[in-house]
């Protein structure tokens, strides 16, 4: 009934997409399964895509050749950079979206992606020969063979949900949890525990008094995040601010003892840094208030988000304390908040090319690894789904370095650290985050991508002349001289020394109030050498001239790291032989089994007197 | 929590959404309770509205004030005006729809009507106080206070999916069934059984070969639904059809021996005029073959709705037979058909406001009254919407006659014969459809409805325009005379007799070949007179003046009817004392309650004789 699938992708989550567009993308035969084809692309959570370390993972997807950038370009209703007043290292898009919106524009372009078929059907479980996954199960008994497996479960897998002290299953309010696939692999040997997350209420903006509230606009200039240039809306929505209060935390408080989380009805560990209302007010019991973000659902609907306050008291506490909130002193509430518990299968079971180590041609992306965020799922489901496509055509796969992009962080550390608790990217993460930026995402990855067969041409030729650009005004700079009487009126208007004597106009900008765009506009001979460069080129030059210094640095420490990075252990490295290694090294190497001497320095418990023993071993 | 309404309605679908809009605009504050905020209007079957009878519900409802017709149009992908070969009595628009623009237009439409509240949790449980219906107890254990309370379970109570020998709960595919209501009815004295409908495989467009199929355009002009003169899309889709064979039907009658329909394990009843494939080659063993429209399931989607293929067949049955299907050679199938069966409660349990007998202030509207159909479910929920405002604020109900309405055919004979099988709407059920024509719903009913504060000004303006214009017409062709020479040429252009001397205008009209659009297009005399009528207006002058003959006379039989129908039997008639009554008569009355004497004369099993025997008794 069906044919043989490269790639199966289970789930169409924000994961589950980005995998199948990927594998497709790439020539796989691709068969995507969800438990109901009229929700593709949900956002489960906030309408939202973006924001520190998130943004810049869009980006990175967006530049491998992924759609989230597309599709949240095509969706938003307001754009910010966040930031601004940092160093670009620290300038994250983010997008509100149209809920809705969002989820009907992916599946629009997974449908028009050509190699990716859809089913409507639970998967129960994965056709596994000789340690190899070989297809999947469905609840109406189907067996659909495919030569991998891309498993994007999100929260369904065993998900209950809870609000107060109610409790019951599905994989989101109303729908249906999926079953038999966690049981499987832990039969198979996996190791599998529960992770929770959480969700605010969902209220009535016609309810809210925004007069006692802060408005927070968009950008005007919307920079957005796919470097294709898609369209951006002309017009944005705002989103407002207001806080909790002492009085909001007592009448919190009050739920406590019917909390599921404070009971023991939920087992799972849940998001430190997304943590619910009563965690915020219990862990920080000094903070008199919390800031809370008024988001709108989309361009045209009533219903609101309730960024900030998240949680699972019984609902009267909900609406009882959110009743006290400044602007929210009639409020209606749509939906309730609650939490969710689901399977995970803690992330150290992986490789760098997030299939599993246990069970071939079997990959995993997004909550199933114990992450949390829809960008950190994304670019999970990116990676596993050029992955699941190299290992069904039995090619090479593609692992981004941490000095790569962000995407390469959240991997390396997923696998090496692993995760008790819903990781979520931060920058600190990164170490090399003056590299990373959302700006030059495309400088970094778009040539693999373009060469892996992913990225369009369209998509290159746009990275060469944009590389192209940023050289040529580097090389225009570092030829123009300024004399004092031609930059003295601008450098003063600038805040700016007067200059000494002739000087290169390159050597301007490395004075911290000194911008390029403001050359351009205050001297005319930049202007006119700069005439046709797009603003894009521009900032770039801009970034890289002034923060040479920075990036030239960070650069020499990436290569140090990668001579550890290049230092390849062996498959079926003997570790026992290697008496002198603490007995925590020992036994971690040989669950991890790490793929270089880099990648074994940073797992947790691992000393840098346990990579040099190891070093010298292998030496041998 | 919750402050009191003057009515809740218990989920969200076609009836659902007609009723707590009607409610609103009425003045009653409303909330609409549904388990899933994301599923609000959904189309759970087929993406298209209208149809013969059907389409006529559609424009009443829209004249009437309701809002199918307004979604409808602004969301239809194509649109047909069926039967135009035949009387204007037989005249049925039907649209195909973009499914998600359905709905996503329908909740934008709520959402902007003042007066309805949202909230999303299922109902468990009504709260009922001496005997009336004052709110509804939800999953999370809330209990939310109101006047009036509206039931629109459609598929969910209890709802169970079968798929060949599979079956499990749900109240779509996906989604979950709702619980607790029938209970707590049935403790309560109703009486519940189930029925079972079902629902077509949906397809991957991109694996048709639509050269072996037939095309089906849109017409060249969209009349629409809507009165409002809404905006109607300037491109359309097409539909196709194809056909089931011999060959189609050998395979899936090998699929009979695990069909849940002839197993034994569905109980509840199919709906008669829109079976399953396999109730169609087994009730229709001779025909070689059925018809198959393969509709667009919206503008950008490549999924494909395979109407008169509905089907609880093993999945692998359904697939093979469809590969059988001219143009299906490859198909590739999204989402199996299946059949569900849920719970009903016979309509005769209600009055004709459709508030239930046992329990006042209760309403029930749409599948849980037996029909099939969205156009059958809407009309409900307008009227049951209506009347629940109408008795939260103690007033009249609002009941629409046999003679006003095929609303008022389908509640009549629902609460006079009840239904043992989904009911669905023909043109056949109305003994006055020459009376009950699409293009005159507005005239019917546009003006009760504006007089109970429902149908806005501007409803009610255009209504008189229309009505005046087409009385000024009638006027002018009483008055203009032609002469042969004016007329003949024309006439002998349209294959009709030349005149035999000077005539009135109107008379031409009754000529069988004699359009009044033609009269204008082919006689200036006509086209001068009848410059700056809009085509409406021309058109509904043309059918009243050539129908006049058939209108009368129905009129007279009307108003005979109504003789019988102002008979009312009193609410307490004591029929034991009636010992000539034939018991079965005597039975139903007793269990019916007929309002009238002309409703007495409907219920089945009742013969005129019954009838003399209680005027004879009334009259005492």
């Amino acid at each position: 009934m069906f044919p043989e699938y490269d790639v199966i992708v289970v789930g169409a989550g924000h994961a589950g997409c980005e995998a199948a567009a990927a594998a497709a993308n790439l020539g796989s035969k691709v068969l995507l399964v969800t438990m109901n084809m009229q929700t593709i692309a949900q956002m489960s959570c906030n309408p939202a895509m973006g924001g520190i370390a998130k943004g810049q993972i869009v980006r990175e997807i967006d530049a491998m050749g992924g759609y989230s950038g597309i599709v949240t370009d095509i969706s938003m209703i307001q754009f910010r950079m966040l930031n601004l007043s940092k160093g670009p290292a620290m300038w994250s898009p983010r997008a509100q979206n149209d809920r809705m919106l969002f989820a009907a524009t992916w599946r629009e372009m997974l449908e028009k992606t050509p190699n990716v078929d859809f089913y409507q059907d639970m998967v129960r479980s994965l056709i596994i020969k000789e340690g190899r996954a070989c297809g999947v199960v469905t609840g109406l008994g189907h067996h659909i063979p495919s030569k991998s497996v891309v498993i994007t479960s999100g929260t369904f897998l065993n998900g209950i949900i809870h609000i107060g002290e109610k409790q019951f299953g599905g994989g989101r309010v109303a729908e249906k949890a999926a079953t038999g696939i966690t049981e499987q692999l832990v039969e198979l040997g996996f190791e599998s525990d529960r992770l929770k997350t959480g969700t605010p209420p969902r209220i009535d903006g016609r309810s809210l008094d925004y007069s006692k509230m802060e408005e927070q606009k968009g950008d005007d200039e919307i920079v957005g995040f796919s470097y294709t240039g898609t369209k951006k809306p002309v017009e944005q929505r705002s989103c407002w601010i207001t806080y909790t209060s002492q009085k909001v935390h007592d009448i919190l408080k009050t739920g406590f003892d019917r909390s599921p989380m404070y009971t023991g009805r939920i087992e799972g560990t849940g998001p430190r840094y997304c943590p619910s209302i009563e965690d915020k007010i219990n862990r920080f019991a000094e903070r008199e208030r919390h800031q809370l973000f008024v988001e709108p659902e989309g361009w045209n609907t009533i219903e609101i988000y309730v960024n900030g306050f998240s949680t699972s008291l019984p609902e009267e506490v909900q609406i009882a304390a959110l009743r006290q909130v400044a602007g929210f002193e009639n409020v209606r509430v749509f939906r309730p908040g609650y939490a969710i518990e689901y399977d995970y299968f803690p992330p150290t079971q992986l490789n760098h090319s997030l299939e599993t180590k246990l069970i071939s041609n079997l990959f995993f992306a997004g909550q199933i690894n114990g992450t949390t965020g829809y960008e950190e799922a994304a670019c999970q489901g990116l990676m596993a789904g050029i992955n699941a496509h190299q290992k069904a055509k039995e090619l090479e796969p593609v692992i981004l370095k941490r000095s790569d992009a962000y995407i390469g962080v959240l991997i390396d550390d997923l696998i090496s650290k692993g995760t008790e608790e819903p990781y979520r990217m931060f920058t600190s993460r990164a170490e090399f985050r003056t590299i990373l930026r959302q700006d030059n995402a495309d400088l970094r990855l778009t040539e693999l991508s373009y060469r892996l067969g992913l990225a369009s041409q369209d998509r290159m030729d746009k990275v060469i002349s944009k590389r192209d650009g940023v050289e040529k005004i580097k090389d225009i700079l570092k030829e123009i001289s300024l004399e004092p009487n031609e930059a003295d009126g601008f450098l003063a208007e600038n805040n700016s020394a007067p200059l000494p004597q002739k000087q290169k106009a390159i050597q301007l900008l490395l004075r911290p109030n000194i911008t390029l765009d403001a050359m351009i506009a205050g001297l005319p001979k930049i202007q006119q050498a700069l005439n046709g460069f797009t603003d894009e080129i521009i900032e770039q030059a801009d970034i890289q001239i002034k923060y040479n210094v920075y990036i030239e640095k960070e650069k020499e420490l990436v290569k140090r790291m990668n001579q550890l990075e290049d230092l390849l252990i062996p498959e079926n490295f003997d570790y026992d032989r290697i008496l002198s290694l603490s007995a925590e090294a020992m036994q971690k190497f040989k669950r991890i089994k790490p793929r270089t001497l880099g990648q074994a320095s940073r797992i947790s418990g691992v000393n840098p007197s346990d990579v040099q023993i190891l070093m010298v071993y292998m030496g041998r």
